[in-house]
């Protein structure tokens, strides 16, 4: 089918791509001048801006949205929703908070608009092996795109679900990914202490690559990390610093809301949060109040 | 090559069935005749005690045990030294505690005996998937046994690796449990929270095999996972107490040990812990102070 994307970030460029590879027509539209001329030399259509992008889709129209969840996706949509007509579709892959993508969708709905929120999981892996896709909203809007998760999906029958009503999909996508935060969190922790193990002399991205054939731990994750270990065993320049991007902390704030405790989720999350203070105050306390009842010596700093 | 196979258990059969079906000849020991009678009727040397199964190995003697961990192991070893002359040697496949290892490796040494601490993972899939092997010991140990390796692991290149010296093997097997145990607890926190998030009425079994294609959660748990909730999504007939076999526990250990930090491998032993109590003192005692302190209505037993 013929389908609009907006952003042509690494997910948005290879789905594009991967569109293409499956005899799609994609429309594609960036702030990047340059990303929009790297998608139209492997076969998408340009667009310089939404009007033109809408213009260069048939009616009804489908856009699909790959741009960072948070205000650059409600900016979008709010520039999109004007210029939309009745049963026009708007499909948002990012990472939104599910809450929002309820909102948006119910405010659509109000003008006639289509809205499904995917949640889009593959990495920069998705290119070449398809990506994992959940999705929320109506039964109509969700069968709409059928074609394009049946291209986008690793197969054409698996890898790709419509899960139930708007926001189911971006709240499956984030459970998932605070999943993975304890999940990075176990490997980690687990070749930490591999690491530490000096007598031993382990090499570690050895017993990853024995981990990855045939192990009860293999996993993508592991085949990740074998990689990383691989090329580079000392970690050397790669600062013990670790980001979050929203998922594990809504993750966690809905087990507060729901009153399901989450206990190795939300202590992956923290542990990120741990790993940027660099100057721990509460470190800091616990060694003055150390010496303040045992007289045990403070390290200076 | 051939070699002695002490334990026909679920691990000990498979591994007998592979064994022989790459070439190899094993001679088979249980304490359960019919389970030395079901490896026979496929190929295997029938043994009735250790004297029989060492009469029936060529010097110097190869014995792969594959029995529990703790007493029986340690029974079966000291079973066996008198018994075995210089060269011979013992391999550990079990999930042994690596210092016992270690001090088994030192003791059978000192009689010219060698041993290997072999790190088994795979389960029950290993059989037909091969199995995925970190061992310890010298090198001329280890290479001696490398027929044996090259035959369980999944391919003769990749799934096996002598990583270290004595006990090297059982401590990398350990460590690769206790991330399992967080990897499973992980999944285990993030189904729940798909499942207590009634409004959407996910099922639960379709997003386990929806993120088994493509997802950056994929794994080998994910597809026992997916299988366990098609087969049973509601759990029925599942209690709700999960038992631990010891590699947690030391994997916690060894972080205390080490000075490293394991906040969800820790955890994931503690939540497995915290299953099998039903009558919480603690929770109790929690109750009994918010009503101390803030009037708080206790729910009566």
């Amino acid at each position: 089918m013929r389908v609009g994307m907006i952003g042509l970030g690494k997910m948005g460029a290879n789905m594009t791509r991967r569109l293409l590879g499956g005899g799609h027509e994609v429309v594609a539209l960036d702030r990047d001048a340059a990303a929009v001329k790297a998608v139209a030399a492997v076969g998408a259509v340009p667009a310089q801006s939404i009007e033109d992008l809408l213009r260069q889709l048939p009616a009804p129209r489908a856009v699909w949205m790959m741009v960072p969840a948070g205000a650059i996706t409600e900016q979008t949509i709010e520039s999109l929703t004007p210029l939309l007509s009745e049963n026009d579709l708007i499909a948002d892959g990012g990472n939104s908070y599910y809450k929002d993508s309820m909102r948006r969708a119910a405010a659509l709905a109000a003008r006639g608009i289509q809205f499904v929120d995917v949640g889009t999981s593959g990495g920069i892996g998705g290119l070449k092996e398809g990506y994992s896709l959940t999705f929320g909203g109506t039964p109509a809007a969700a069968k709409r795109l059928e074609p394009v998760f049946k291209t986008l999906a690793p197969a054409t029958d698996r890898g790709w679900a419509h899960v139930g009503p708007s926001g189911a999909g971006h709240f499956t996508k984030m459970v998932h990914n605070g999943i993975e935060y304890a999940m990075m969190q176990a490997y980690a922790e687990g070749f930490d202490l591999l690491q530490h193990k000096t007598d031993f002399k382990l090499d570690l991205a050895q017993i990853a690559q024995v981990w990855q054939s045939g192990s009860v731990v293999r996993s993508w994750l592991l085949d990740l990390t074998a990689a990383a270990l691989t090329q580079n065993p000392t970690l050397t320049g790669i600062a013990p610093y670790v980001e979050d991007s929203g998922e594990g902390r809504w993750t966690v704030m809905e087990g507060i809301e729901l009153g399901v405790a989450l206990p190795t989720i939300s202590l992956s999350l923290f542990s990120r949060f741990r790993s940027r203070d660099k100057d721990s105050y509460r470190d800091k306390l616990l060694a003055a109040m150390r010496n303040q009842f045992g007289g045990h010596a403070i390290k200076k700093d």
